[in-house]
């Protein structure tokens, strides 16, 4: 199983940069992963509903049926730390091939992408800024895969 | 009112520190603000609830009775950004001198310290990292700061 990161907005952000890079090499030495950053809609398309119908439309472009999407969404399910590994784990023993966490732009993920998700997965009552998400994102699953192997990192 | 933030162990890590550094400065164009890095209990101390206690009482001789803790704790009470905008406005309209956000050290806080707290507050249901906590709450109550003053930066 691979794993994709997702992200629609700009380059990590300098201050988000090492942390996320840190847990994302991490996180290959249990499976291949992969960012890809998927521009924001132009500003000239104007209000928030416009901006992610288009962004949506990029992302299910990009989408081969059989990609398991889980979508970073707050009115999603929370997970603990040990639930997300067994979500993991349950993906890779399905013969996932592609497990895609999917963080949307600034104004969230259009509709038809969270219909077409998996599973939405709300990582907190509180809203992070989408740049530290996406470090949050990359500790949260190297954590997982600490947890899968029965490995010092997470204390619970 | 003063806001402070008290975290058990080591200095700020590479990873957080640029993050943690940046929204700090921005609360402080709302509050006063300042970081105590209080330094964990000695290895020696053998087991996780030894520390917890040489921690805790440590922090407890930091404290004075008419200052407002709120202890992140992964069994307090979850709250939404503009959840923690109101109690923070709250605190202050009560004359509050010094409110005072703890993270613990690796083993979390100890009971007396728990029981000494006005709030317990859990970030997420996941377990993050102190050194990452500390980056998340300096940006959570940034954003609480601009929810406040109902600037932008909040997108709900």
């Amino acid at each position: 199983m691979k794993i994709h990161f997702w992200s629609v907005g700009k380059a990590h952000e300098s201050y988000v940069k090492e942390g996320t890079m840190l847990f994302t090499k991490r996180i290959a030495h249990y499976f291949p992963i992969q960012w890809k950053i998927i521009p924001s809609a132009k500003e000239d398309v104007k209000n928030a509903e416009n901006i992610k119908m288009e962004e949506g439309k990029k992302i299910l472009s990009l989408l081969s049926t059989d990609d398991i999407l889980i979508a970073l969404d707050e009115n999603g399910k929370q997970f603990s730390s040990p639930q997300l590994a067994e979500l993991i784990q349950k993906k890779a023993n399905e013969s996932t091939r592609n497990l895609i966490f999917l963080i949307g732009g600034a104004y969230g993920i259009h509709e038809t992408v969270l219909n077409r998700s998996n599973i939405k997965w709300s990582l907190s009552h509180l809203v992070f800024p989408h740049q530290l998400v996406r470090l949050v994102l990359a500790e949260q699953i190297y954590r997982a895969c600490t947890i899968l192997r029965n490995e010092k990192y997470h204390h619970s």
